[in-house]
């Protein structure tokens, strides 16, 4: 058993860095942090690269027993944790290898430029639950396995597959499938979204923040969907959109 | 023109503690900041006790003339602010008085023991967004006048009468007035949601995040709603799976 007592012993230390998108790009493994993300993970039978726990983990029944593991004082896994209070279990990953789908077919959410990484992760997590193909994420949104977007997903990335990519590319893809393809537009000129019936092929973008979706992107797809606003708020979170949206077209 | 150049201000240390709820109460107001939200209170013609910001802002033709202005340099501006990088402005404004509603009727969401803040706001904006007459808190709900839940609302708590109280006489005062009142329940025994058709009254209920509703709540309720999941999350987000909801029930 290797318990680890100090924050700057050499593993933590470069476990610490996966807080940055570079670092886990140069060592191409990713932090999952607390109970329920680390038990999601063993779960859906993913390649564990090593766990770490504070020693009162030794008791649990559920952690698998052929991964490397090592054993932190609460010190130590508060350093290593990004939470005020961390639960003390953390699981790392081999970042997933990039590929394309064997199909375009079926149910699609892509994001373009979304910046906020709790919306990004929410809508992983209702893509997830809507039972959706895919997600995938453009360029210009954040990164995917950052500590705030993990947290939101709840372990929904690894359920449902997500890939990233210029979305030009991945329309042309989608076009060629004869999936329909959705923007989502804040303009009441757009088709209001109760008139599109439910269906098993589509794919849905979700834009921006602030600014929506590239007017380039809108200009490319068949239909563009509107959510009728009608108390006094300016528009809704893009996260809810995405969730009413997809839970209206999805079959 | 009255300019703080210290953070050590008396005044602004008594606005800093608005921070707290507590601090909120005993002086009775709370701090709005940032652009957007600042604009909002100037728009929906609340009552401002005062405005703080940065002299750039002496520039700008949307400050009201006839409300208190302080000035302050970017490091106060820093020091009151509650965000990395303050925008630099700030509202401060009564806390509004808890009053009843002059009719139970219209279209209702109530809130049980929901303890995110990003949630709590954004379930709100979402409530504005669609529309409805009123959201209430029930005991064991985050506090409204945070400055994450302020942020989450993006100004619709400006918009929409939100009230505080026991969910228990609420629902009474609903029964009364012939108000249906849906509770919500991640149970496939439940009703379906698409299945309820929209209506022009009803008090959806949404319950905590880990938790769901209290056991007590959902025996008194007209209906329980359920969100089909199709795909392998265990659960939506409440503030997604509040949106969905509204924007099926809301006529």
């Amino acid at each position: 058993m290797t318990l680890i007592t100090s924050s700057k012993n050499e593993l933590i230390k470069s476990l610490r860095k996966l807080t940055r998108k570079k670092n886990r790009e140069e060592q191409q493994r990713y932090l999952l942090e607390g109970v329920h993300l680390v038990r999601e993970a063993i779960k859906a039978q993913q390649k564990l690269i090593m766990l770490l726990a504070t020693t009162d983990f030794q008791q649990v029944d559920w952690l698998p027993t052929d991964v490397p593991t090592y054993w932190l004082t609460p010190e130590v896994a508060q350093a290593l944790g990004t939470t005020v209070t961390t639960q003390g279990i953390f699981a790392v990953l081999p970042l997933p290898v990039t590929t394309v789908p064997q199909t375009y077919t079926g149910t699609w959410l892509l994001l373009d430029g979304v910046q906020d990484p709790g919306n990004i992760g929410t809508m992983v997590r209702t893509a997830d639950a809507a039972g959706l193909s895919g997600v995938v994420l453009g360029q210009g949104s954040a990164d995917l396995y950052s500590a705030k977007v993990l947290r939101s997903m709840q372990g929904s990335h690894l359920h449902i597959p997500i890939y990233q990519g210029e979305l030009t590319t991945w329309l042309q893809a989608f076009k060629a499938a004869q999936v329909p393809i959705f923007g989502s537009e804040l303009n009441p000129a757009a088709v209001a979204f109760h008139q599109i019936p439910a269906q098993k092929n589509f794919a849905l973008i979700m834009g921006n923040e602030g600014n929506g979706m590239q007017a380039a992107l809108l200009a490319q797809t068949d239909q563009n969907l509107y959510i009728p606003i009608q108390g006094r708020a300016e528009s809704l979170n893009v996260a809810i959109a995405a969730g009413i949206l997809l839970f209206q077209l999805k079959d």
